[in-house]
């Protein structure tokens, strides 16, 4: 199954501009979606990631995988979303190494969720 | 399958006692072992939730739920996080009533993620 890039598109930004309707959630899934998508990648919209404080924020999951939450983009960073995005759908446990990881998955990183699958207990 | 409860044991916190070599993550995990696990969950330890800056962190997640991470928790915590975990071990979706959530849980959410079954686009 491919992996799901979850954009949160009601999500605001503590910069964004108060006059405009249009949510920065939104304009980064519109930023989103005038890339060409990675194979292996589907986008989908979501409604909060409760993660407020810490919008715009994005969810990498698939099965099996480790799943992620990144925090704080814009839509300028909507490349370098799309490439972690596809370096995280070509791993088998969404492990992506720390060096082939953009910039912004690294340091902006706000959790991460094991797959249900993982070994119950890391010291056993 | 049963909701499961993911521990960060490498945790820390920081009010945590620099002299103390148990991880205030190891001692949250210590706590909740102390007290009665809720049916239908499971307890399992992590290394690394990758919410450093906001630990101790915890993590619920099962198959075709939300799954939901929480920060700043301490081991006076463990029976809110029980019952929280009982709470969201008895939803069909993961989503607890706000009302019927601790107040930790309401307060210290530090991001959610759609099950990968979710509708595609909200909007559609």
């Amino acid at each position: 199954m491919t992996a799901i890039l979850s954009v949160c598109v009601t999500c605001r930004r503590t910069d964004s501009d108060p006059e405009d309707e249009t949510r920065p959630g939104a304009h980064l899934r519109h930023a989103l979606d005038a890339l060409d998508c990675p194979e292996g990648v589907e986008i989908r919209s979501v409604e909060c990631l409760s993660a407020c404080n810490n919008g715009c924020a994005v969810a990498l999951s698939a099965p099996g995988k480790w799943s992620y939450v990144y925090g704080r983009m814009s839509p300028e960073n909507a490349s370098d979303i799309l490439e972690g995005s596809a370096a995280y759908a070509a791993t088998a446990d969404g492990l992506v190494p720390w060096r082939a990881r953009p910039v912004i998955f690294r340091k902006q990183s706000l959790a991460r969720i094991p797959p249900l699958s993982a070994n119950p207990d890391p010291e056993e």
